[in-house]
């Protein structure tokens, strides 16, 4: 059999013919601990490739070094469902000559599925791997749990590269990237910190407002009739969503109601909830901190599945699909429900979809939770800065200052009367949010270049980002 | 998300847009029992469909209806790496107009993966599935075990079919064929009865001659050199094969060695072996037995494998090239080491390579046991019948009356000297196997037509069935 195992990332990338514009994509489930990007990127820039196209799960502060691999050229398009951090900003700049693509996860799934975005080579970060590229997320120091986003680059991927700081003994098991599908083996001396899983967005709220706010959302919730048994629910990895979780799971214990399943990025939370048998199943993408990996590793309940299982709107059916709840975060809101992750007030890169627009499209009942105001800005506006999120696909906007309800969930709003919920319609709670605000929003101004193209789930640009010229 | 539950198989027919010609495909991992086949077919028959082509991973006598379905024009062509019972005597007979292709289990998945075999529905039975077609092998009165077939089918198959005996709860877990894979969910009494997983070729020898076989067999198995620790072992499901099991069995134990894995379909003889932790992981890609079965839902070690990743030749690495030893059986092997297990002495199809090819390949050393003489015929011949595994591939033939090295093997026949092995030339063992036969073998003659096609592991035709005027 070929020998797979390589001595170095040079050796691989002269192994897999490694060439200038090729499309090479990497995971995020190391989150801001991530180091295979930046070793990877290191390389191919000292060996002096050009004009990558980089197909990454996520960017996070970490991949600041990838600045400078646009800026020499070794990088000339991105293609992220979420950009955070320095990369970020200066993408918002304006200065950089990168092309850049956000899409969603299931989009991002779909893409690839279809072949709209062809992958040259995966690089996949493996916490433990054999020597033939069998690999899990779950052994070894680098830990992260379910691997969801590389399984569906491995599928389709020309070459696959198993990046590893564990290599364990020949025929490696559980096996969750399988051997028929990887080309070449790696070891290095960290994939990355497994400490940065957790990065800020998955704190639960602890004050009052934000706790006000997440009890409100699970009034909705049990309000819309779906907190019954069988009930699914997800939620983002914003304070605000954590702490709904922690009140649901209070809620559904006292009314001892259990749930089918709930997913996305698994939390501690969920874990929780979990073992108290409040859910039937997890069904896991990417695990969101490590209580997440050793349960994941541990209990049957706790599933992994594929960002295409996940979430894609081609596949043959996804989990965001039977979705009943989503509960997720916002950077704005506008009065026609359109909701904004992708920016901030400021008009700079902050995050992306992830799986929000996906979510929001698939569940029965799409909340979302904001304050009002924040650092001096409104949060519910006449228009957003940048649609990342159809209004289409939210049905509630919970704030600290009251409830409103997309008018096109009329049936909801029925639902909703007679319960300890201060309705508002949108447009009151836009005009409250901007009487309370210090500092004006930045919207996006026409005559400044666009720096990003925003996809929704199914891949067609639904907005575009333009250049903040205060950035950086 | 669209329905995917159907009430029948009519229905499932209709919502696939069921036509004449179409090439669908089916699993046995119920073997002797699957009754899925059978009932596909026998709908397909009553709705007037024609001129269909039957890709089954392997043909039970208890599919002996297809003849029927043959007849009367339903079904015109056949591929599937093992035909056994009523529907291979009724092919070897010549009288069926039917196309008849014999593959291996690994170029089976190889030609699925490559697109030169095109499956336009694959069937399913799961012995547990939900409606959005999550399903496993393990839960249910039909469990079966690992899935290892299907799993290529699904991956390439332009749509796929669950049908189950056991509609479980949304999301059922383990899934191990997934949701976004799956079209249409249809639920019936029975997809089969397992205990016809167990048919007749899984039990071990026990009488003298086949204990004294695979006695000789584990000799040169440690003669050499390969039965040290991190030794991998495969082998068939014929009675002298799974004595050597056994006899290994006590000799790892003695010896303490611990293997690395065994593989292939798993008997419940290797069960016992990882649990005596004389291997570390089982790679299953099919269970041969109950015993299996329950150890595969309960262990962690007991690993399941793809068809690809098992033997495809086309995949990027698959098990049988890294096993060190498999011993497997024949129905004859002639003086150049080729084996036929494809058709008898009598010249009728009796069976197929399966993963005999595949592993023969793969395998550092191939050990084919055989009585010298069985029902009057010789077994040791000058031209096999069939070439199923060609002799390049067979490394020692060990018989009741010595031992045979393939002269290519050079290196092998020097490590065995010495032992309390009884070598002989091939040529000699033919000669004595002729001299103690009543009967003659009958060898293919030109002037028949060819039944079948017999392809290698690489989906070249290596021989071709031709037809026996005295079957059926």
């Amino acid at each position: 059999m070929k020998q797979k195992l390589c001595n170095s990332i040079d050796d691989v990338l002269r192994a897999c013919e490694f060439k200038d514009g090729m499309t090479i994509s990497f995971h995020h489930h190391l989150r801001n601990g991530d180091e295979v990007l930046n070793l990877v990127l290191e390389r191919v820039s000292a060996l002096g490739f050009k004009d990558l196209h980089i197909a990454a799960s996520s960017i996070f502060p970490v991949h600041e070094p990838l600045i400078g691999h646009i800026k020499n050229g070794v990088v000339s398009r991105i293609t992220a469902p979420y950009i955070a951090g320095p990369v970020a900003a200066a993408i918002s700049s304006g200065k950089l000559d990168v092309e850049v693509r956000m899409q969603t996860h299931g989009g991002r799934a779909f893409a690839i599925s279809r072949g709209s975005l062809k992958i040259d080579i995966a690089f996949v970060g493996a916490p433990a791997s054999d020597c033939r590229g069998n690999c899990n997320g779950t052994q070894g120091k680098s830990a992260f749990g379910v691997m969801g986003y590389p399984l569906v680059d491995v599928r389709w991927a020309h070459k696959v590269v198993v990046i590893t700081d564990n290599l364990v003994q020949f025929p490696a098991y559980p096996a969750e990237i399988t051997q028929e599908q990887v080309d070449f083996v790696v070891i290095v001396k960290r994939i990355g910190n497994p400490n940065g899983i957790k990065s800020g967005s998955t704190r639960s709220a602890t004050d009052p407002t934000g706790v006000k706010i997440a009890e409100d959302a699970v009034e909705v919730i049990s309000a819309s009739g779906l907190l019954v048994n069988g009930f699914s629910f997800q939620t983002g990895a914003g304070g605000a969503s954590l702490a709904t979780a922690q009140i649901l799971f209070h809620q559904m214990q006292r009314r001892k109601i259990r749930g089918r399943f709930a997913s996305g990025g698994i939390t501690g939370f969920l874990v929780d909830m979990l073992q108290a048998e409040l859910f039937e199943t997890l069904l896991d993408v990417q695990c969101f901190d490590l209580k997440a990996v050793q349960s994941y590793a541990l209990d049957a309940r706790h599933q992994g599945m594929s960002a295409e299982k996940y979430a894609s709107p081609g596949s043959r059916g996804s989990i965001v699909d039977d979705l009943d709840v989503v509960v997720l975060g916002a950077a704005e809101v506008d009065i026609d429900f359109n909701v904004n992750v992708t920016t901030g007030s400021d008009g700079v890169i902050l995050g992306g979809s992830g799986g929000h627009a996906d979510t929001a499209d698939g569940a029965k009942l799409t909340i979302v939770t904001t304050r009002l105001n924040a650092g001096g800005y409104a949060k519910v506006v006449q228009n957003v800065n940048t649609i990342t999120t159809p209004g289409s696909s939210i049905d509630v906007v919970v704030t600290d200052q009251g409830i409103a309800v997309n008018p096109n969930r009329k049936d909801l709003a029925g639902l909703l009367q007679g319960h300890n919920i201060n309705l508002k319609d949108i447009q009151s709670l836009a005009e409250q949010s901007l009487a309370a605000s210090s500092r004006n929003s930045i919207v996006n101004e026409d005559e400044e270049r666009v720096v990003a193209c925003v996809e929704d789930r199914y891949g067609q640009t639904i907005d575009v980002v333009r250049a903040r010229t205060g950035a950086l």
